[in-house]
């Protein structure tokens, strides 16, 4: 199962609609849960842990998607971690940074780009056609 | 000014509400128009002209900033040309090629990282707090 720890609460409705349309669509690939926390601990962290953060490493949404096939094949659980407005929290041990722009986006735009690209990774996987609308 | 055409109507209703918020935002320190056209002709492109494409030159925050500074000082138009699902244009002639990531985002949530990042560009060129609700 993939969980999405996201620091801190979304408040622009237009964005908590968007990351529910995409969660919606990911219900028919995976056990996706995104769960919004002030803080983290490391043991509720099993499996692989990926931090979102900027000075990560970029990749096309084909590796992506690479990725995350092979880690749901290796762990039965891979967690993503989004940082507040500008750090990830500190406390956590990541196995891996992937960073999505060079630009700075704020938590709850990168957090729709992230999602969206969670949903294009499993259509990528499974040879299946992106929903436009 | 800044004109922003972007190919093909965005149909999502958070979308459209997210790009209006920051287009109310930026009213504050440029004159910018967004228009949503099917086709788009080079005689209405006066100025400088950038299109978004993941192939362009990726830059940070503050170096869209700069670049924004600078043409905003030398041309009296700029254009932004954000094509539909997998490109821009072909008729247009382009002054320079952006990239906002080496992801693969469909065209709405393009428009929406794009635009907040221009908002986000003047506040840095005016050295003013980003708002982030």
């Amino acid at each position: 199962m993939i969980k999405i720890y996201a620091i801190g609460k979304v408040k622009q409705q237009f964005i908590k609609e968007g990351i529910n349309e995409f969660l919606k669509r990911l219900t028919k690939y995976a056990k996706v849960e995104y769960i919004e926390t002030q803080s983290l601990s490391q043991d509720k962290l099993k499996g692989f842990t990926i931090g979102l953060d900027e000075r990560g490493e970029q990749l096309t949404s084909v590796k992506f998607s690479n990725l995350i096939k092979e880690k749901t094949l290796n762990y039965k659980q891979i967690n993503f971690i989004i940082g507040d407005a500008f750090s990830l929290p500190k406390n956590i041990k990541y196995d891996y940074k992937l960073s999505l722009s060079k630009l700075t986006m704020p938590t709850n735009i990168a957090r729709l780009v992230f999602i969206e690209q969670l949903y294009r990774a499993f259509t990528i996987i499974k040879n299946e056609p992106y929903h436009k609308d």
